[in-house]
């Protein structure tokens, strides 16, 4: 099982859109803080321009909405890191209003180098950090 | 089969970003506005406003990225209807840069009566429309 | 002479455009957001929805750029309200990177009666909040 | 007097807040896609990345609101370039709906070096065809 860290944020006013709660496309900057914040809090990396020759791109991205989130709610954002490969790195996200689940999703994302823009193996030390970040939690008990 | 419909978009340098091609959440506006201008164009009907007591909201969005767009990319957007049932209607879309596939994926959403916010059949005639649309393609060729 | 208060903010990829830095318009975002950490923080207000009848309608924004944000940069945002009479209020913006001006604007709001969409007074609470903090500063020294 | 150019957008789901009517920093887009289109189609310029040395960044941009424009409304957006000196280019903007003001406003750019991000004349085909077109309407009528 993988580490799940937790992130608040809170919906702005252009979040929403005429139908008086967080437009569909909108959950994605609640997804993209998060993965901001995690990369530079959590792991001390720049994020997506990690170095002078890597980016992470992202291949894919999906959300499921269960509730609508409305102008000033409070969100509990939780981000679990998933290693796919040494090139591939998931994350797969749920937000919570007040412990009510109104969205999960993921987004799917690919190291590459930015002057060939193909796929690269990540920052060795971008591996090792979300490998201890597993790792964590799965200590035997005894 | 269900028809597809093609519509035109631009890159705008908004829909950019620090990565010098369309932010991965952008892709999401080229959805919407071929989804608005399917309904307001094809279907004759508004969008996602329905009318004064029904809106469209979206339930669940996707997509995969194959090949970056960058600005003033000319855009071509196939949408592919599908009604689900009499409550949901699914828009599938593939993205199109001179041939090449950019990026494709989905949008779910599901009819409702704005002021209970649940799930409602949507107005007979955007179901006629759309299966209208469908049969044209199934006539038997003789 | 008027309070200023201050707000910290980061610059988001999807603040940045394919110049590297800050689309021009996503300045407004921080000085939104600073808006409304204003009014939800230090006036303990809703905004801008104030109240079931009440909203803040922007009637005028501006913005000068001086220097350019970059992503991940972190912002110190001051605002400073003014009371132009009690149906418009107006706040003046500066954003600073590491003590060097990157922006300066504005944006005046009005406040309306949602309903009819004509101009009221904003509620007496919040004049009276906006002017306790003004005067905070004017108490004569001795 | 200076030559304006007229383009038709139209408001967006995305362009709308929990208003209900388009938000402040919205009407920036229409501004945006009127500037694109009109260095596009009528300069026959790419922008705001000019070429590969040169790019317009933008140091100031106003709105004034003056009736709230809503989702589906067509717009009517004026431009009208001002060649401030050989390195600034102002657009001044007017956007109608059905013949009614909506939103006036301005949006000022340099034209710089993007290596040293330090400011350059514009190309000389930018100038010329920008005075080209004030200079039609100025041919004395005989």
């Amino acid at each position: 099982m993988e580490e799940e860290i937790v992130f608040t944020d809170k919906v702005r006013i252009y979040d929403t859109d005429a139908q008086g709660v967080v437009h569909y496309a909108g959950y994605y900057r609640f997804f993209t803080d998060a993965a901001e914040n995690f990369m530079n809090e959590v792991l001390d990396t720049d994020y997506p321009l990690i170095d002078t020759d890597t980016w992470f791109v992202v291949v894919e991205s999906e959300a499921k909405y269960f509730m609508s989130a409305k102008l000033g709610d409070e969100l509990m954002v939780m981000l679990k890191p998933k290693l796919i490969s040494e090139k591939v790195l998931r994350f797969d996200f749920e937000i919570y209003i007040k412990d009510k689940l109104s969205c999960a999703g993921h987004m799917t994302q690919v190291s590459i180098n930015k002057n060939e823009w193909h796929a690269v193996p990540m920052p060795q030390k971008v591996q090792e950090k979300i490998k201890a970040l597993s790792s964590k939690r799965h200590k035997p008990k005894q």
